[in-house]
């Protein structure tokens, strides 16, 4: 199912739309069409569990999009939000990922070049979230390090406590893609949270597959552009701790709950490891492509 | 105004109460009585706004708590739970805030020596909430190292965004004790959120003292103490960066917002800091003592 948040004009609310070819569905309206009781949200959605959601998916394989004029407009003239445009805690953020990642880390950052033996984790506000097309805020008076990483970010579809990694891909709900921004002059004893989590500094989106049309998170190209020119080319295979290590560890010690997103990490190619280094500014256009997740585009703009 | 989330028993649910000499008010069944339209839990009226805030507490001066049989029940028999049992995101905290747990910690973590010349700035996930009386749980697969910090708390009452410190309590709502449960041995790549986010590890409450009634956040003492020897006495007047500073500072690059929660910073006297170190295990109890905000005491059990 390829899901999206979407407002129909731009003072409508955010609603939630399944996307079947050209078209965006209101699920809501849908449902109440098909005597069905759905959620208008990504969040009330995934809060209906796993095996709503499998249902709803499987009854929408018969859909001829085309034909529910009454609760679908052009995709092309919907504007597409964050899809959880309010996360109800912190994104959690996984460092150093990606071997070619923890080299150019250990270069240029105060990063340790020996590779991570569990995952680093570190977390984004939820007022870090924004949508496609939206502004990413820079303020020079703050950073003069802005810097991109393309990520494949995971969802989760249910509390998961003690989950093993061989379980761990049945917790999860769907796949998006978000860009961890990194403000590399504002670590702060060695503490990550102000370099990654200032407002805007998580653009995310534009669609959610969910687990039963993406199977495997682990064979995705990922590629981050700016101004066009292409910065980072990756692929999910190459993890340090896969989809399954990272959903085992972190709920090892703290519980995933519905609705959390994890971002995975970056693979090589960020400003910070480049020789010169090179950062984002007012004007430029970052654009992450991952492979069926689509493309995720945001402008700089001053604060 | 002195405020608390309680049960009344065990199965009923949270509800925000205000506290009279020795019993606990329903605010929403109070209002009902008085024609106003109270709710009934906290995040609600935070979110009510500070002039609504100072309304119900000037109108609660004059009453006579004993006279409410029908809205309060005793202090002695309600269930305090944590101020704000679910978070709408991660609390924020702040490390290495008192100069001499600066030196205790370069002494025996892995923290520099110099005083840090900006708050140094971390996060705690919502699913580390517990209340009074709740069981802090020890997985000894997990740490060997569990220490206490007993801290001020900060609840913000209104967004903040680019505060200057002249103006920064005009945002807090109130005050509480929090205990910012580490475990030492769980820092990874340098970063803390696994140390100080696993479940339980944010023992909060037990009441709220609103800024009407605590204008002064700066001359507080804070005494820890495990299994009733203290461990912990210091003094809110010698944090680095005092509350004003921390807005200041967090909201020129994280927009705070109704209803976030800012842990302070602990004094010396951690366990790792000790001579020999000192950690806690299942059986022990731990109390932090802060003037005019009572008593916030748990229990280790083993998870």
């Amino acid at each position: 199912m390829k899901l999206a948040s979407f407002r129909s004009s731009i003072e409508s609310e955010i609603r939630l739309g399944i996307i079947v070819d050209d078209v965006i569905i209101d699920m809501e309206s849908w449902g109440i069409e098909h005597d069905l009781d759905l959620p208008s949200t990504m969040l009330e959605f995934i809060d209906l569990g796993p095996a709503a959601v499998k249902a709803v998916s499987e009854t929408l394989k018969n859909i001829d999009a085309r034909s529910l004029v009454a609760t679908s407009i052009p995709l092309s003239s919907a504007i597409i939000t964050a899809p959880i445009p309010a996360p109800r805690k912190n994104i959690f953020g996984i460092g150093l990922n990606y071997t070619e990642h923890v080299a150019e880390s250990a270069r240029t950052l105060d990063t340790s070049k020996e590779l991570p033996q569990q995952c680093v984790i570190f977390s984004k506000p939820p007022t870090t979230v924004i949508g496609p097309g939206d502004s990413i805020k820079h303020n020079d008076q703050v950073t003069k390090q802005m810097d991109w990483e393309g990520e494949l970010a995971v969802i989760m579809g249910k509390k998961a406590t003690h989950v093993s990694k061989e379980n761990a891909l049945d917790y999860v709900f769907g796949y998006t893609i978000i860009n961890d921004i990194s403000a590399r002059d504002c670590r702060r004893s060695g503490q990550w949270i102000v370099s990654k989590g200032q407002d805007t500094f998580a653009p995310m989106g534009p669609y959610v597959i969910t687990t039963d049309e993406l199977t495997d998170p682990h064979n995705l190209q990922i590629i981050t552009k700016v101004n066009g020119v292409e910065k980072q080319n990756g692929n999910t295979k190459f993890m340090l701790f896969n989809v399954n290590d990272i959903i085992e560890d972190i709920s090892e010690v703290i519980s995933l709950e519905a609705g959390d997103i994890i971002a995975t990490g970056t693979p090589a190619g960020v400003g910070a490891g480049r020789e010169p280094q090179e950062f984002m500014w007012p004007g430029d256009v970052v654009e992450i492509t991952i492979d069926k997740l689509g493309t995720l585009k945001n402008y700089i703009v001053k604060a």
